[in-house]
């Protein structure tokens, strides 16, 4: 018997080990005002973790629609979804913003090998958005491997009838996995207007990934100023395939690769932004706007990337409703169209904002995935970035401790001014460039509870914004 | 063209939106030794993430042995490979501790079923750690549902020849999910010892998650003072059955569970705690202690339990002996044996410590995941507890905020001293119990880059710990 009760106490000793105390929410350093605050937050929080609709809408639109590239028939059924959803929310009113949006079409699935001492190696690849295709019996040359634009640059003349290999890898040293990419994403943009315009025959560009894996992810490009019969095409090989293949360059320097895609560009096509609002019960006419991108890469579901901002952002409005929290200033929801190659959705809401007189005082966007909450970012002005960073003591409960300087989402930054508070949800980054861009951007990969604590912070700052910059801010005259 | 521009500057737009510049690590706020420290701990974990080791050693381990309860030939393996990756590492000395093990062994799968409306369910189920086997015929009763160890109490013999099914979920409203474990495992623990004193003929207990899905999650439990011969069989069942199961019975309250189970305890057998350490510099007989445990649950791989925390601690020695840091105390590391289901090896650890006048001054466990770093609970006297909070800084740019009073560890709490510091290392905590206990911890569910980042948070913990609780411990006469 000691021995079982020594089991059990054994058992007590784990539990209460990993049990860290749950912070006090409602802690007595709080001014009463504070309190109020620190109790609606909890709130919105348990609704979102016992109530939340998210998870089920991300399934429904991951699952059933799936990737939905601009221009695509996924992407007029996300449009449609969308509209469904935010009445079926009960916003106060729900329409579409029409928007020309690029529309580009992969084709049939690329392929790409190659064979060195003997042995055929078959590489991951998938097409870069907006490239041309190659040839119909593809491009087949000798390979000239870079880490950077400049290197290739200065290779000028020598990578003509080449194709050029941009390997640069991401510097994993960095926390912040997005600095990462921002270090390594210039190769998969520009790469082929800078190799187009000394003749190479194609740019094989390494995956925007930190990790070695076997998917290619890919993403947009752009010639820029090239002349058109320079364009060249550009694909994305997987992150170890590149790692093979440097590795086969340096025994084999002469091998030749050979790829083949079939993508092109059609005129743009006619698409929609979704906008929904709940009208504010003091000042309508401030407006907050929360919002995702409806649109996705053609290779995975978008769920990452970004279902789950899509989704959240509702998520904001529900949560409000739910438990009956009424904006004093406009709360508007946005599903931008086009985010991942074009932004002509953000564009397009930023100029109707303009043109109807619209008195934007702040945004919210979720676009850097669906993992574990962290923080925000906040682009301000310096008054309303401390004010912002003052809630801090409200927000450390649910493990949102970053609350630094920063950008807010390329779908809400064309809003920018002087007195906007922008803000962008910063989740987790660790895992996200696992699955950016690629086939594993899936529903699967993303957690319930994550992308729920993630609507519920957004809810709580939007919350904030709503009842103290609301004050702060210069009625519309 | 001026298209493609406006793309290209939308592509830097989003970049720059979710780059959030990293911190500046090196900070001018800090003190000439706190930026020797702050490089130190730079210098740590950009090792750990370009050159860790902890990742293909988790591989090797989960993949290659493979679930490891006490006793099993899997475990005995575990302690070998274990004593060959010490030794790999180049530790001063490597060596194992004998333990005598309790040995309980799951047989034969379980099965589940009733059948309510005509329709027959099969239940997701698997035996609870130390359970007794069902008669060979299985165990068919009607079942009464309870949601709490006093509910159960209080139907006393009405409970006699029925299955007692302890329904409580997982509060999900508590951000930290250890927290809402705490709050439901006593009917998993004591279910059984319960029920069995009121003649019942089995227990079924919800399987102890946050998420509703069809994985039975296995676990210990005790029969305390019950005599033998009132022991009866418990199971856990998945969290989506149960739920099913509920809302059947409050359509046919008589209808039959059946279960059976083929499981048993056999005599204790030998095993062993594997150890290792680095010799101090300048105090030798001072001694921290870095662990995980080394057993596992048999339903999955041991992954994130705790093959991670298992790789961690290891790692936290390779990093000191990769970067030249050199402990002044003696740098100690533990793979603990049967944790799940007994804590002999803590027990025989502390027992042997205490016999050989050894002198713990600090410990650190991992033992709660893989996941992405949070911080760390500290269980230590004030002074101590204010000295690693004022660390805050160093490691808050790797999102090591929380640095609160709390538990450290069922296997290095046995320590616990006036002058011991004790802390354990707290990573997110929400998708833990999607995994913990059950077939899916397994490899692939732990992120490299999460992963290296926890060896490189307790590498950066034990490194100031030796440096500065060193000074303060009283030294041994």
């Amino acid at each position: 018997m000691k021995k079982n009760l020594f089991l059990f106490f054994s058992i007590l000793a784990f539990i209460s080990c990993n049990q860290k105390q749950e912070k006090t929410i409602i802690s007595t350093s709080l001014t009463s005002e504070e309190k109020i605050d620190s109790t609606k937050i909890k709130t919105v929080f348990n609704s979102a973790l016992t109530e939340g609709k998210s998870y089920e809408w991300l399934r429904d639109l991951t699952q059933n629609i799936g990737g939905r590239l601009s221009g695509s028939p996924e992407a007029q059924k996300a449009v449609e979804w969308g509209e469904k959803i935010m009445k079926e929310v009960g916003l106060d009113s729900v329409w579409l913003q029409p928007v020309m949006v690029p529309h580009w079409v992969r084709g049939e699935k690329e392929i790409a090998t190659y064979t060195t001492n003997g042995v055929q190696k078959n590489v991951p690849v998938c097409a870069l958005g907006f490239s041309i295709s190659t040839p119909k019996e593809g491009v087949l040359a000798e390979v000239i491997e870079v880490k950077s634009l400049d290197e290739a640059r200065a290779l000028g003349d020598k990578m003509k009838g080449k194709i050029v290999f941009f390997n640069r890898p991401f510097d994993n040293t960095l926390i912040n996995t997005f600095r990462a990419y921002g270090g390594c994403v210039g190769q998969r943009v520009r790469g082929a207007a800078v190799c187009g315009q000394f003749g190479a025959k194609g740019v094989i560009v390494r995956s925007m990934t930190n990790s070695v894996d076997d998917f290619p992810h890919t993403g947009t490009m752009s010639y820029g100023n090239l002349p058109k019969d320079k364009y060249i095409p550009a694909a994305a090989i997987s992150s170890k395939a590149a790692n093979i293949l440097s590795d086969d360059l340096q025994k084999n320097p002469n091998l030749k690769f050979y790829f083949k895609q079939n993508c092109k560009t059609l005129p743009d096509a006619p698409s929609f932004n979704v906008v929904g609002e709940i009208k504010g019960s003091e000042t309508p006419e401030n407006i907050f706007v929360v919002g995702g991108h409806l649109d996705s890469w053609d290779l995975g579901e978008g769920a990452h990337d970004d279902g789950t901002g899509v989704v959240q952002s509702l998520e904001v409005a529900y949560l409000f409703k739910k438990n009956n929290i009424k904006p004093k200033n406009t709360l508007r929801v946005v599903f931008f169209m086009n985010e991942e190659n074009g932004t002509r959705g953000a564009k397009k809401y930023a100029e109707l904002a303009k043109l109807n007189k619209e008195n934007h005082i702040g945004g919210l966007e979720s676009d850097a995935g669906g993992h574990t909450p962290r923080g925000f970012s906040i682009d301000a002005n310096s008054d309303n970035t401390k004010l912002v960073q003052s809630w801090k003591k409200l927000l450390s409960p649910y493990g949102l401790h970053d609350l630094d300087k920063g950008g807010s989402g390329a779908d809400i930054s064309p809003l920018k001014g002087e007195n906007v508070t922008l803000v962008g949800y910063r989740p987790d980054s660790q895992r996200y460039f696992d699955y950016h861009h690629t086939s594993r951007d899936t529903f699967d990969k993303v957690n319930k509870r994550e992308l729920e604590l993630g609507s519920a912070s957004m809810a709580s700052i939007i919350y904030l914004m709503d009842k103290y910059l609301y004050s702060n801010t210069p009625v519309k005259p």
